[in-house]
């Protein structure tokens, strides 16, 4: 099967605004997608809470731009129940801002071990109890959710989900509305990816793919993330296995680069993501 | 079945010379072996060579300490012919190092990818390629192999083989002769780690069992390990699972840790390392 020709133009790409470092505004993003022809945007929630959520809203639609995704709900382990109620109420906020900006899903970092635990099994369990409540509420207003495996080095203090594989067999457990964000920085590395990738798409749970690219060496756990083709993953390979599998929606570029990238103009990075979106991705 | 106990000596820990930081001899740590009953000792080859082989065999033969692994082979994947035949060379001179030491295992950290490459893939194949023609050199001297599956934030730069599941599947194809060294920074956060523990077990393929801990936050990619109990890691019950499936060897201390460890005196170092052997591995 051939795979969608990116190199003409950015409409199938997607801004994630941790692109564009903590210091820009969403506006700035929008505005940034209109000017270098970006299709999509995906906020995250401090961007629209600094907006406002009907300013937020007003603007991403007049910019007619594709919403790929709201970053994120999750973080459902706590330590206690007073805890977990505060996490899901959280969680519900999360999906109605997704709900009112038509997002094609909420993305979700499902979180990792409470202060003090050395018990990942109960994490685990947490986020299962916390993926189900939300899931309902999520249907009733029609939002999908969107798990995304965070790369191993995350465990213990992001999100205890790690795989594709574990995520599919948790979404199998919760049925329908649930699915998974892919994102190249998590996963590339699985010897199980391109498998689950299929089975992903078999299942009609393919709801996101996020691109950036992996440095060698990596300097921070956090935010030494590449642009994509300055790393070592073989993005075209992953994306050749996300369309044979059947999605057909955005590649969301989600880069967090303190050191090289952030601190950069905004239409430096841009320009570098479409330049690169044409011939890397 | 009760697990064993640890909690009155240090005859069932080995020290990893790695755990002394880089400007201790294994002098050094075979001495302090001694002095604080540690029943085993697994030297890097560096730590050797500077030794010399003949005078480390005597030194560690006269303190009676075992020798749970030699680190480390492996580094199998180069960009060329050239590069492969010099890494499979460099790996036979290591299996004769542990033939010499009498080791439990070659402790192998297998390689990631070779500069400028994308494929993972090929890497992966290469690794595979070389580790059969290792093992029957090893075989013929009498030398267990142990594929160390490294933490996937390795792969690109270290190991590409990172998980349990996918150690196994090689060790199955390879057949007698070759298991895997678990260690538990690289594997705890594994969803299927105590499931293929068992099978590791059932397949006698259990061959060396290092311990340390998970740092939250974790500030460098490398030299950041914990001492045992500092972290975030479930030791005791990954050792239950180990010994359930039929391990009895010795839990190897390997600590990483530049910015805390290394600087101390060897003696407390090593008194830490024994007081949490009794307490929390």
């Amino acid at each position: 099967m051939a795979m969608r020709d990116l190199s003409g133009d950015a409409t199938l790409l997607s801004l994630n605004t941790a692109t564009l470092g903590p210091a820009r505004s969403l506006r700035d993003a929008v505005e940034g997608c209109l000017r270098h022809g970006i299709g999509g945007i995906s906020p995250w929630r401090d961007k629209i809470a600094d907006a406002g959520l009907s300013q937020a809203e007003r603007m991403i639609k007049r910019a007619g731009l594709t919403v790929t995704g709201v970053c994120r709900g999750g973080m459902f382990p706590a330590a206690d129940a007073q805890g977990r109620a505060k996490a899901l109420a959280e969680n519900r906020r999360a999906v109605d801002e997704a709900a009112a900006l038509g997002a094609e899903c909420l993305v979700l970092v499902v979180g990792g071990l409470p202060p003090g635990s050395k018990d990942i099994g109960d994490a685990r369990r947490q986020v299962a109890d916390g993926l189900a409540i939300t899931l309902d509420y999520a249907r009733s207003v029609h939002v999908r959710l969107a798990i995304e495996p965070l790369h191993p080095m995350y465990a213990a203090d992001r999100a205890c989900i790690n795989t594709l594989a574990q995520s599919l067999d948790l979404c199998e457990k919760l049925g329908a509305g649930i699915g998974v964000a892919v994102d190249i920085y998590h996963v590339w590395w699985d010897p199980d990816l391109h498998a689950q990738i299929a089975r992903g798409g078999a299942d009609g749970r393919l709801y996101a793919y996020h691109v950036c690219d992996w440095l060698v060496p990596t300097r921070d756990v956090l935010t030494d993330r590449g642009m994509m083709g300055d790393g070592v993953v073989d993005l075209k390979g992953i994306r050749r296995g996300m369309e044979q599998a059947g999605f057909n929606g955005l590649c969301e570029v989600e880069i967090f680069s303190a050191a090289t990238w952030w601190p950069k103009p905004i239409d430096e990075i841009l320009n570098t993501m479409v330049a690169r979106g044409k011939t890397c991705v």
